[in-house]
């Protein structure tokens, strides 16, 4: 199995949203669903540590592509540790399918786990956190109110910017559904209303009105 | 009076964090203030709109020195707007006297006014945003667990990051002390309320227990 410490040098490359950070978050919260919901515990561990992790292989491709270059470096790692070549094909299958607009979906439990464990990540206050990172990064608002177009089609209207807020209503609040296992989806629940308290807040805050 | 959308051309050099969205929650906030403490609220409402405007001057100074660049440029647009020059002075008592850790302290009701609704958009979900998008922008993470040191004397240990949280701890938990009006306070203890209960949650949820 490797370590905590052995996989942070996989991740120098990493922008600050998906940064090690995230890693250990979701190696965490996989652990805990993974033992919640009876799976394989080293399975999952090892898919968590090792998911984002193609910075180390040499010329690696774009985000779009992350999740094959990183399950080719997890047979390779694996494999240097001893692993049977069904245990890796499992960690491998792990990580393809925990892309959100993945080909592959997640057909195991362990699977499954990782999806849900990644997702989370994106919701509560790691979620306020990553949502107002990413949009302070890119320059785009923290609120700004949406069109009707917007609320209707998911589509701004010119000049309408995608702030934090529009992030958050078009993608942000549908994440729960696609989740799998009922751990994951209890837990969901309490961040998502946190997410969505949130933003009322700071709307609120906005116009001065609390 | 200045209009806003005249204001929005004076802030085009900004900060993502000191942008135009802070000026206008800032002059919403000292509108409100002004209403509850019965001060001046046009004087409010200039100073608010002026306060960070040192963008405009050509060759403008360093952000330590921008509250006397701000007050000189407020002087050029309240004469062209034909205020008279006791009414002058008191904004420019307000813009010179909203810094922290400026010498000058605010006096008049409208200076404290202006000085507090600076401040309560440090607290809240503004706060927040605030402090997890400066994070984000300095490269600093969002929580690192802070050292014996640095809580007994707000100074790190050799490769201590200062995290979002740490600014938390060191700074925006101390705001509220310095304000000046009682409807402030009472707004600073509700939005204080709120950070400190952010971080509990993102820090249990760094630790997948939430």
């Amino acid at each position: 199995m490797p370590t905590i410490e052995q996989a942070r040098a996989w991740y120098v490359d990493s922008d600050p949203v998906h940064d090690f950070d995230h890693v250990l978050r979701v190696y965490r919260m996989a652990e805990r669903l993974a033992e919640a919901e009876g799976a394989d515990v080293d399975i999952v561990r090892a898919a968590a540590l090792l998911h984002d992790a193609e910075g180390a292989t040499p010329g690696h491709e774009s985000r779009a592509d992350h999740h094959h270059a990183s399950a080719e470096f997890a047979a390779q790692v694996l494999t240097s540790e001893g692993w049977d070549a069904g245990r890796i094909a499992a960690v491998q299958h792990c990580i393809r399918a925990h892309r959100y607009r993945g080909t592959e979906k997640p057909e195991s439990l362990e699977a499954k786990i990782l999806f849900d464990a990644d997702k989370l990540d994106v919701l509560g206050a790691i979620g306020v956190a990553r949502v107002i990172g990413y949009a302070t990064l890119a320059g785009t608002p923290w609120y700004e109110p949406p069109s009707r177009q917007f609320l209707e089609t998911g589509k701004e209207v010119e000049g309408e910017a995608h702030s934090a807020y529009h992030e958050h209503l078009f993608k942000l609040r549908k994440v729960r559904e696609r989740m799998f296992t009922v751990t994951a989806r209890a837990i969901a629940e309490e961040r998502l209303k946190y997410l969505d308290e949130f933003f009322e807040r700071l709307i609120d805050e906005w116009n001065g009105k609390r």
